[in-house]
């Protein structure tokens, strides 16, 4: 295990910061940050591009240049391991050895198979000392979307809820409406704009006919739109079906293709993932999603696709916004799946964080690996 | 009004400190504080000790005495405005004058009708310059369970509950447990000390036996337990009718007398108390532990008699503790009453404070007045 000193851990959270800026436009690439450092003096910065333009190193010494100074000599913090292989851009492995940087410290290695440690490996096998391993936890996070993409094959999956406190989203007769407060509205627009695709259900789409886009804040590009409608209940003229809005795709176990003509005449995209069960197979949904390079995936739906996807193990973080209201027992909650026979089998959660948004509670919840 | 300065605010705020620390062992009678200065020095405190004995006017100058000094000259500060009356001891007021204090400076008036402003009048007629007001929002805060018995006639009730963060307390096939840590229960245990009686229901009993009595933390006066118990479904033999332990009280619509006889043997004392639909009359109930001096009463019951006290504008405020689970749809949840028809009938509450408690979430809610 390599040792990093305080200013080592000190530039790596401004690549970490760098980093996080750069997640959305860079997906599917992991959004990498780049801080290049010489004499305790920083001398150019860079993140990852949209897919094909520069990765972070290209773009950190493109901005040394600019600067007036060199980066031969410079140590490079890099949030993620420099890539050692031709893809969409020549390797950064090669640049770095080619600019003659002095040191190269990388917040972790690049799990890809293509690098894998091949980055760290080249960089010192031309007598550049590279390590990775600081503030590897943070930069995990940081990447976490690219990462389960990669090693777990699915997107990072988060479950949005919202729901009065005693956990009701809608009355029994089936009445709902925005029961959170604008401040917690505006929150979820900025949630779904780090998102590289949002996840909801047929149930939703009948009861609230929702865009699920980023309207409240600023965003480059919308997210993609992924609905989950096993039986095709869901009329094709649904405003989540405007594609002109943002790009959507309807995942459903109906292969009939005479019943997917009215869809894909509104430029919807159909993913025919059928379970045994007749009902849309979820993981495999997910596997689908990762191969065609959703990072981070974000869960807007009802009470069953929640609590499917949560009892199918393929939840990993909730943000779970409770308004200060009760509506009693008698009314629709969160999570539907058959009734526990014994509390052993109560799901458990961490609390990652805690706050008010406007007058409304957020819990930042963590589901345990299973 | 008048303007206090910012040494009144400061002295206010040692003797609501006082006061808070005195509140349970003072009831019914508020637990008053009450400091003593004179030229930027406290020259005395005191805080009302048990009914019958000193109140805090009284002790803070027994304690001037003690520190060798004299209280002639010094301005006290009260929480509560000094009584004018002679109850089981004689006027704080009359004592103020006797004693010739300089100035005399309480958070708010007494709305006890034998006082109203009395002390304030007495004090001034005397040449003691004396004002309500500073502070006051703060004092109506600590005094807030002898204020709603003597000018609601019912004690200041909050509501404690604990459940999953999707709402729930049992499953469905009755089984329940502790679902909150062991920090949450100490923290109810701190909860009931603070109380004057612990209101539960005959479903609570039935299910869970509980004592109700405070264990985990320090309690020199245990709270009095009052089961609601509307048909005496619950066995006389229940742990909350040892009134070796602790004084039960058993709040019933049954009226025969004959089926009293078990629960008056072991000690526990019956309020007939029933509504004109049979069941106990909650609003009479809460009238009739007022009547006998409680001031403050926790809740701590299953979703029915919670539920029949929100929906009857009973419950001022909830503690609820939420634990990190889900257990899904299909299990109990926290509060009963008929399903909504309309959301504009929701509860409305407003949250005063959230904080971790252990892995457990501690939400402090207040129901609006109504």
């Amino acid at each position: 295990m390599s040792i990093f000193t305080a200013d080592d851990h000190h530039y790596m959270q401004q690549a970490l910061r760098l980093a996080e800026s750069a997640t959305r436009r860079a997906a599917p690439n992991p959004g990498v940050g780049c801080v290049l450092v010489r004499d305790g003096a920083v001398i150019g910065e860079g993140a990852t591009l949209a897919v094909g333009s520069d990765h972070a190193e290209i773009q950190a010494i493109k901005d040394c240049y600019a600067r007036g100074q060199n980066p031969a000599g410079a140590t490079a913090y890099v949030t993620l391991e420099p890539c050692s292989h031709h893809g969409r851009t020549p390797p950064c492995a090669g640049r770095l050895i080619a600019e003659k940087l002095g040191r190269v410290v990388a917040a972790m290695v690049d799990p890809y198979h293509e690098v894998a440690g091949r980055g760290i490996a080249m960089l010192n096998a031309a007598g550049i000392p590279a390590a990775a391993g600081c503030l590897q936890a943070e930069a995990e996070r940081v990447h976490r979307g690219f990462l389960s993409r990669v090693t777990r094959q699915r997107p990072f999956v988060t479950l949005k809820g919202a729901a009065t406190l005693d956990g009701k989203t809608a009355l029994l007769n089936g009445v709902s409406q925005w029961i959170t407060g604008a401040d917690a509205r505006r929150d979820v627009h900025r949630l779904r704009a780090a998102h590289c695709a949002i996840l909801t259900g047929s149930g939703t789409v009948l009861a609230d006919n929702p865009q699920l886009t980023v309207r409240e804040v600023a965003c480059a590009r919308q997210p993609l739109r992924v609905v989950v409608d096993g039986a095709l209940q869901t009329p094709p003229g649904a405003a989540i079906y405007d594609t002109a809005v943002a790009p959507t795709w309807l995942a459903t176990a109906v292969s009939d293709v005479a019943r997917h003509a009215s869809y894909l005449a509104r430029g919807v995209r159909l993913l025919p993932c059928a379970a045994d069960d007749g009902r849309v197979d979820l993981a495999r949904l997910l596997q689908m999603l990762a191969a065609d390079g959703i990072n981070e995936l974000m869960v807007e739906a009802g009470a069953g696709l929640n609590g499917a996807l949560v009892a199918a193990g393929l939840v990993d973080e909730a943000v779970l916004y409770l308004a200060p209201y009760l509506t009693g027992d008698a009314a629709r909650g969160l999570f539907a799946w058959p009734a526990l026979e014994s509390l052993d089998d109560k799901v458990p959660l961490a609390v990652r964080d805690l706050r008010l948004v406007g007058r409304d509670i957020r819990l930042d919840l963590v589901f345990p690996p299973r």
